[in-house]
């Protein structure tokens, strides 16, 4: 089946977003290379604005509302980096933004939603009542529900950061990038695709919610049941979109456990000397787990994000 | 009196270190910057090699060594950044380096010497065992004493970065750096004095291990007495180069204490997700501290490292 998107999706998606986020830098350390054995090539989101990619799907996804629905406003569910970065692209862009969190969602995400000026509203943590609670403040406002990834203008916002990236690095000869949802992996798959055909694309899972590696292993959507990892950003399950682009596009997925994650978010942290989230250290883990597989080779990493509560870290 | 630099000794510092060193970027936040209300420039010294911008000084004086003198290496006592700095610098060069630390030295500081190839010795951790074991190693090996801040091509190699920033940000109202031994803050005052002469420089000590303020503020050097301070890389006293140029060109010093250090060290971890040490956080401290004397101007602030132990924080 192809899939519904053309290189100038991307390049059109890119021009409408650049404006409103960072272009990212893209760090190296000799050090990891050293270890690495392999020259790899750190794509920073964790620097960018609201600590993560999200805004890029995000701000996409906003402004491609018709501005009468603009208007009315946006509202999703997420007690993760999507309801900071949603919150933020709508600020910047004068739309009102209503936000859907778990009761139980830590202080700290709550806090800098609040602090982007959007709506909140509490709801028990479970699936259903996030649903019916977005779904009546959405007959209240009028306002667009945008899915955190399970939408094709979120998608192709997630693809301006590997489009980004092949402008900064040329040569490529893979990218890996965390699996949750699956926007990330599908907008980097999609611009590897368009951009860089050669550069191979992985993605990097925690074992303890390897539904993304079920999914793609059998072909049909498994969804992530009762997931148990530090990674906090990769507990969701593949959507109907993102699977086919991942199935499509995607070489393999590789599978590291929470150790493996730690161990090298520490890494990072103490010899890059900057503050990566655990969701975006599966991709070095990936890489020092399976050394043989890219040594030697130019490896980029998407850093996804920065979003940790520095009063409860893993070390 | 005037001071034994021209304007062309940083000029040639510059052209003698930089294939040695990163040009470290120059970070800044939305955030923070609607925080303190002011336009803030962080010089991020963190992100250079060894982790902080010791490796320019010890780079610089290593290059002023006559080729004999090189190649029978150079000794130094330091348990901090400059015994890292000075170890990198060294292999980069191939010179042999020995460190003489302290028995007590953090596990990881030695683990980050002994990485870099240099020998090392423990002493005693006063400051006569110090000397007394690096003047003995000396003899042995006929190699040069470089004191981590108390000497001319240290301080030219400091001010690189301060040279370096004028060229990222134009018209600075201010420039804020730690001040510990007075290596970075009195390379940066003499920067600014030849490239930037409008821009004021000023100093930002922690409380505990306030004796340069007690220097600058009676004329005479005040030595550091058991100063304790979250602050490691601050606790040293001003020396005989050091001390006349931030008495001639440093407007003022600013004290802050530990726990505005470690809430401004925490701040720009979350918000800017770069890891900073306490030293650096000072300098932020200050900002938030004297809000209105800053109030709308233009002020880098001299990120000096991001030599930390995870292990160990203070939050």
């Amino acid at each position: 089946m192809a899939l519904p998107y053309k290189k100038s999706d991307v390049i059109a998606a890119y021009a409408r977003v650049k404006k409103s986020i960072h272009k990212t830098p893209v760090m190296t350390s000799a050090l990891i290379n050293e270890m690495a054995e392999a020259q790899l090539y750190f794509k920073c989101e964790n620097l960018q604005k609201a600590g993560s990619f999200k805004i890029r799907g995000a701000t996409n996804a906003i402004l491609q509302l018709p501005e009468l629905d603009r208007k009315k406003g946006v509202v999703t569910h997420s007690s993760g980096n999507f309801a900071q970065a949603l919150a933020l692209a709508a600020r910047n862009l004068f739309v009102p933004a209503y936000i859907v969190m778990p009761e139980n969602a830590p202080q700290v995400k709550v806090d800098a939603v609040k602090a982007y000026g959007a709506e909140i509203r509490f709801c028990e943590n479970t699936q259903e009542q996030r649903v019916s609670t977005m779904e009546q403040w959405q007959k209240e406002t009028g306002a667009t529900f945008l899915h955190p990834y399970d939408n094709t203008d979120v998608i192709l916002g997630q693809s301006t950061c590997a489009y980004e990236l092949f402008d900064q690095v040329a040569d490529l000869d893979n990218i890996i990038s965390p699996v949750g949802g699956g926007g990330l992996i599908s907008g980097t798959a999609l611009s590897a695709s368009f951009f860089s055909p050669e550069t191979k694309v992985y993605a990097a899972e925690p074992k303890g919610a390897d539904d993304a590696w079920h999914s793609f292993t059998y072909g049909e959507i498994y969804p992530s049941k009762n997931p148990q990892t530090i990674a906090d950003g990769l507990l969701t399950s593949l959507g109907e979109y993102t699977f086919p682009v991942i199935r499509q596009l995607v070489r393999d997925i590789f599978i590291v456990t929470d150790e493996e994650i730690v161990e090298a978010m520490k890494l990072v942290w103490t010899r890059m000397k900057i503050i990566i989230e655990p969701s975006s250290a599966t991709t070095l883990a990936v890489i020092l787990k399976n050394k043989e597989q890219f040594r030697s080779q130019k490896t980029a990493l998407i850093i996804s994000g920065g979003n940790v509560d520095v009063n409860r870290l893993p070390f």
